[in-house]
């Protein structure tokens, strides 16, 4: 699993920095979480091919998070696509696409599925041989989920030195030794599973948490994710300000890694008000040390 | 008056320019033209204060010239403006843009006035006593107007040095002088106004020409302008194919240009197939010399 951040400030645009936009790689399937204005020119910087993109999940309809999307999807259509495509997001995110892509005469041949979410409970959106998503309902000034996304278990690797040593051990039973299941020979020998194949690799899981005050309900959903992105636009001492706004201090994001034993945190949306981010990575460290700040066109290894 | 290259592109966005935008500054009055997505990053990056901005221009409908309207209207928001602003462009722009606005619950204190066009004739569409704005209709394949500004003229400058050869001018008198008036002296004797001034700058003007196909209607709205910006979406080789989609080729654009007699030709909005707009230009150079590429975030002096 592999995630690019293609932008990760707040509402205020700067020149440095881009609107929250991310691209994960889950499992050779390319989705796209949340499209900020320009989200479309940062694809094309970060080398990521369009219609590798099949999926696209919006956090909430908060412009600085959906302004990019019109742009994106005119574009899919400009470039030939015929490939469906799905956006997860929010009551309401349909009526607000179609009507920008009726009035800008925007013609495609792809067809766009929407699943609008509405429930206040985490819950599993979408699933497949090899990964599965489910909504981490937040708590902002407007309806907002993350998400959470999680690889699924990978077949069990053949030992083929070991398979060697039972002939009776056939191309047809691989399925099945792969599947976990012990071998019995014709003698009424159990070759135990673990003799004849390797671990596989461990199904990675990557926490999104978009804009959202302290919540603390999010624990049990996030609980030992690899990755963890929560927000932290301001610092400890706006906390007042931050529970106003629906957002968290870079002290709360820490808070909330280290409550749900994460293996790693990235922070961002961070107010314009900093202008050195590394105040709000210090003060998130003092939660959770293995805090990094995100860095734009970076590609994270999860 | 001066003009801000914000972006010139076509729809397909690359990396290395943005779509349709331009500002322009005509007598200290800041006027956006066209907002692509990204604009306000461009004028960010031009270090262009977003208040200076009271009127928007849009030219059309399409996503390449309207798509950055909402991020920059929130950004107006969020930045605390009070002062009214001003947008033109086709009737539906108000629906458009109130839609997104109300869905991403973007709150303003500043009052956002529609100016919904739907003539096919040439409009005053703005005045003050410092310039003009008409409408120069266009033929696309949706409702289309270009804009042109126009100053007006100045007063005339006193030449303080004649003046004072003159005890009785008064320095209540300069207005009436400023204005075109001469002075009548107590011997009745007539001192003309052209020995007591010096001729103002003369007022300029600038025709922007947004998406068309070839069009000699606007021949006579355009005449004799300093700057004439045309689109030149492709070359002559595929007329057939700008005619069909609505654009022009560069030689049209030349050929515009020398018709309307202007005194210089910027093309722009270029096919994504060309690499090299060398081409292009050499192309509307052929029927009008003095014709150059845009170049983003340039300022040029009309």
């Amino acid at each position: 699993m592999q995630l690019t951040i293609l932008g990760y400030n707040s509402a205020i645009p700067t020149m440095h920095s881009n609107p929250t936009a991310q691209y994960l790689n889950i499992r050779e399937s390319g989705i796209l979480i949340d499209c900020g204005e320009g989200t479309q020119v940062q694809l094309r910087k970060a080398k990521i091919k369009f219609n590798s993109i099949n999926q696209i999940f919006i956090s909430h309809l908060h412009g600085d998070h959906v302004f990019g999307l019109p742009g994106f999807l005119s574009t899919l259509a400009l470039l030939g696509r015929t490939t469906s495509l799905t956006i997860y997001g929010p009551k309401g995110i349909k009526e607000f696409i179609e009507n920008q892509l009726k009035v800008t005469q925007s013609r495609r041949e792809y067809e766009l599925i929407f699943i609008e979410l509405h429930s206040t409970q985490s819950e599993l959106i979408f699933e497949n041989k090899k990964f599965e998503v489910y909504t981490i309902p937040l708590n902002h000034r407007t309806y907002t989920n993350g998400y959470l996304f999680k690889e699924k278990p990978l077949q069990r690797n053949l030992n083929i030195e070991a398979i060697k040593h039972y002939s009776e051990i056939q191309t047809c039973d691989y399925q099945n030794i792969k599947d976990g299941k012990d071998f019995i020979l014709s003698d009424g020998f159990i070759v135990k599973n673990e003799s004849l194949t390797f671990d596989p690799p461990k199904p990675k899981s990557y926490a999104f948490c978009s804009d959202t005050m302290y919540n603390e309900s999010i624990l049990p959903i996030i609980k030992e994710v690899d990755l963890l992105y929560h927000e932290a636009t301001f610092l400890e001492e706006l906390k007042k300000l931050a529970f106003k706004t629906g957002h968290s201090t870079a002290l709360e994001a820490g808070s909330i890694a280290s409550q749900a034993n994460v293996k790693k945190l990235i922070i961002g949306h961070f107010s314009n008000r900093y202008l050195d981010y590394n105040v709000l990575l210090e003060e998130a460290k003092q939660q959770f040390k293995n805090t990094e700040l995100p860095i734009t066109l970076q590609t994270i290894d999860i």
